[in-house]
C-alpha cells in the first residue's frame, strides 16, 4: 500500500462531467489499495473570471483583497470533488488551506509555502478518506489568505507529498508528459519518459509550462518522485526524478522558449562600486524579478547593464531603472518587449564540451541574432528577436538529435 | 460618533457598479463620523449557481461539501467591496467566518451562531478600517466552513451588532422598508416607520421575506436598533424596536401571507398518553421543523392531529407519518399542499378583544373556509385554500384600515 498524491489542473476540472472523471480516477487508486490525497486547481476560466471582477473594480488591487476573491475558485471545486468521489460511495473530506494547515508568508498573490501541518490528512487518511485539498492557497500567520501565483497548485501538491512523506506525487495536465520541447512549436516534439528534476528545474523555468518551477524545487529537496500525466488518456507519463548514473545521459534533453520575457539596458553606468546594488535594489523594492543580467567590461569608467524581466513587469522595471539612471548618472535606458529566451537543457552538458558553440553555429546557420547569453551548468539560454522564436526552436530540436523518428511517435530516447 | 453595522444583500452588491455604489455608502457613512462594519451577501444568482454546480454532481449533496462551496460567494463579495472601499482611498479589510470568528455549531447548511470574537473587528475599528464581513457564513468548533442558512447575512449583521454593542444595525435590501403587507399582492400597502421587535418577528415568521427571523429574535434579544432600507434610495425606512408605551399602538400593524404551507391530518389517532410524542418526534429526526399544530377534542377514545410544515419538507413529512400512522395505528393521514396562511399581527391586540372575531367574519364574507386556526398575543393565523391568499390579504387589509390614503402614498399611521 501506498500514499500517492494527486493534483489535477484547471481543465481535468473544467466542468462537472470532468470532475467526475477525476473522482473515478481518486476511487480507482483507492481502489488499488493506496491512501489517496487529491489536490484541485478551480475550474478552468474561473480564476480569470475572478480576476476581471477584481480588474473591474480597480486597476491597483490591494493583494490581500485579491487573493481573497481568488482562492474561491480552488474551494468551490473541492467541495464539488469531494461530494463526487461520495456520490460513488467514497468517503471524502476538502480542506481549505487555513485548515490543512498550509502556512505561507504574506507575499500575497506569490506566497510561498513555510510549513504544512498534515496531522489532519493523517486523522482523515486513517478513516479511509480520500483527502480533498485546495490547491494554489494557504495562510500566513495572520490568518489571511494567501495564493502561491500562477500554477501554484503543482507546489502545493508536491509540498503535501513532502510533508507526508508520500510515495509518489502525480500532477494530471492536459498533456501525456513533459516533452523535449513545445509540439505546438516543433511537431517533431517527442515524449520523455524521464527527466532528472535539475532538467525539469531549468525546463520550467525557461518557459515550459509543465509545472510549476518551486513545485520541481521541492521535490528535487525532498525526492518526492514526481510523475506528469494526462487526466484524459492512461498513458505511463514522465517521471521526473533524481539523476540515474547508470543510464547514458543524452546531451540534450529538451530546449525551451519563453516569449514572456523584456529587456531593459542601461547605457554609459559609471563603474562604480554600489551602482548595480542601487539598480537592482530598487527593482526589488518593486518586487520586480530580474531574471537574466549582463554586464559588459567596463570602457572609459562606464559599463553598459542589460537585464530581462518578465514583461508584466516590463513598465515598471522600465520606470523604475529610468528613475535610478538618472539619480547614478548613466547615459540612457533602452527598453525592447520583442525578446525571447530560447534554451537547451540537459544533465549530460557537464561532461561535454561544445555544446554552448553549436547551439550559436545553428542560430547563427539561420540567421538569428543573439542579444544575451546566459549559461548554467547544464543549460544554455540565448536571447533573440521573438520572430524567430519557433524557427530557433525547431533548428535546435533537429540539430542536438531529439526529432522524433519519422515512423513511431511514442518512442522515446532513454 | 457611533458604531454603525450595514449589511447589503444579493441585489446590493449584484454587479461590480452595485458594489462601487455600496462602497461610496460605507465611506459616507465613515465620513460622517462613524465607525462602519459593512457584512454582505452573494452577488445575486451566484449562491444558485454554486447550488447548481452541486446538484449536478450529486442530489445527495454532503452538506459539509455543500457549505464548503455556496460560502464562496461572500468571499468573492467581501474581497470586491474591500478594493472598492480602499480605491475611494479609505482603508478597508475583510474577514471571513473563520477569521472574525463566527463560531456556529455544525448544523452544516443551517448553523446557528454560538459566539462571535469581535476582537479582530475592534483592532481594525482602531485603525480606522472599514471592515468588510462575509455574511451567511461561518466555522464550527472542528474549523469546518458553515452557513446559516438563506437570508443568514441578516443575523450574521444583527449577531456582530450585538457583540459590538453597535449603535444601529441597518439592512439594506431592494425594498424601502417594512410594509404593512405585500405591496404586490395589495397595492394599498404602506410603509410603517417603525414596528416593534415582536411584530416583525411574527410578520418574518409568517413568511414576509424582508429579515431572517433569526436575526429579529437576536435584535429583540440584544436590544439592537434595526433598520430596514433600501440601497438605492435614501428613504428613512423602518426602524425595527422596543414597544415604545407612550405612542397609541394600532390594532393591526401588518398582514402576512406564507404559501410555503403544506398541511398533514392523521385521522383517528388513539387517544393515549405518548402519541403525539411519538409523531413529532419521528418528525424531529428527520429535521421536519412543524409549525401549526391543532388537536381536536377526542370522541370514542380518538382524535384528529392536523399540522402544517414547509412545503418543502411534505415528501419527507407526510412519508414519515405514514409510517408512524400505522405503528400507532391510527385511521388515516391526509396531506394537502394546496393551502396558505394569512395572518394578521400587532401588539395592540393585547389590549383589544375581537380581532381575531373581526378576522373570521372578513374571510367569512369572502367566501373563504378557515381550515385551520392559530393564535399568539400579537397575532392571528388562518390556513385558507392557496388559491384565495391575495383576496384575503387585501380584504383583511383594508377592514383593519390599513390601506393607504389615496393621495399620499408616503404617508404613514404611526
Amino acid at each position: 500500500m501506498a500514499l500517492i498524491v494527486q493534483k489535477y489542473g484547471g481543465t481535468s476540472v473544467g466542468d462537472v462531467e470532468r470532475i467526475k472523471a477525476v473522482a473515478r480516477r481518486c476511487v480507482a487508486t483507492q481502489k488499488a489499495g493506496h491512501d489517496v490525497v487529491v489536490v484541485v486547481s478551480a475550474m478552468s476560466g474561473d480564476t480569470n473570471r475572478l480576476l476581471k471582477l477584481v480588474s473591474a473594480i480597480t486597476d491597483r488591487p490591494d493583494l490581500r483583497e485579491q487573493d481573497v476573491v481568488v482562492a474561491t475558485g480552488e474551494q468551490v471545486t473541492i467541495g464539488l470533488l469531494a461530494m463526487a468521489i461520495q456520490a460513488q460511495r467514497k468517503k471524502a473530506r476538502s480542506f481549505l488551506g487555513h485548515q490543512v494547515r498550509i502556512l505561507t508568508d504574506s507575499a500575497h498573490s506569490k506566497a510561498r509555502i513555510v510549513q504544512i501541518d498534515e496531522q489532519r490528512i493523517r486523522e482523515a487518511l486513517r478513516k479511509h478518506e480520500i483527502v480533498v485539498v485546495a490547491g494554489f492557497q494557504g495562510v500566513d500567520a495572520e490568518g489571511s489568505v494567501t495564493t502561491l501565483g500562477r500554477g501554484g497548485s503543482d507546489t502545493t501538491a508536491v509540498a503535501i507529498a513532502a510533508a507526508l512523506k508520500a510515495d509518489a506525487c502525480e500532477i494530471y495536465t492536459d498533456v501525456t508528459g513533459v516533452y523535449t520541447t513545445d509540439p505546438n512549436v516543433c511537431p517533431a516534439a517527442r515524449k520523455l519518459d524521464r527527466i532528472t528534476y535539475e532538467e525539469m528545474l531549468e525546463l520550467a523555468s525557461l518557459g515550459a509550462k509543465v509545472l510549476q518551477i518551486r513545485s520541481v524545487e521541492f521535490a528535487m529537496k525532498y525526492k518526492v518522485p514526481l510523475w506528469v500525466k494526462s487526466s484524459f488518456t492512461d498513458d505511463p507519463g514522465t517521471l521526473v526524478c533524481e539523476e540515474d548514473t547508470k543510464m547514458e545521459e543524452p546531451l540534450v534533453s529538451g530546449i525551451a522558449y519563453d516569449r514572456n520575457e523584456a529587456k531593459i539596458s542601461v547605457r554609459g553606468v559609471p563603474d562604480e562600486p554600489g551602482v548595480a546594488a542601487r539598480l537592482f535594489g530598487a527593482l526589488d523594492e518593486k518586487n520586480v524579478v530580474v531574471d537574466v543580467i549582463v554586464q559588459n567590461p567596463a570602457k572609459d569608467g562606464r559599463t553598459d547593464l542589460t537585464f530581462t524581466v518578465a514583461r508584466s513587469d516590463f513598465v515598471t522595471a522600465r520606470d523604475t531603472v529610468k528613475k535610478v539612471a538618472k539619480a547614478i548618472k548613466a547615459e540612457g535606458v533602452e527598453a525592447d518587449e520583442t525578446v525571447a529566451k530560447v534554451s537547451i537543457v540537459g544533465v549530460g552538458m557537464r561532461n561535454h564540451s561544445g555544446v554552448a558553440a553549436k547551439m550559436f553555429q545553428v542560430l547563427a546557420a539561420e540567421g538569428i541574432n543573439i542579444q544575451l547569453i546566459s549559461t548554467s551548468e547544464i543549460k544554455v539560454s540565448c536571447l533573440i528577436h521573438s520572430k524567430y522564436t519557433e524557427l530557433a526552436v525547431r533548428s535546435l530540436h533537429t540539430a542536438f538529435g531529439l526529432d522524433a523518428p519519422a515512423v513511431d511517435l511514442s518512442a522515446t530516447s532513454r
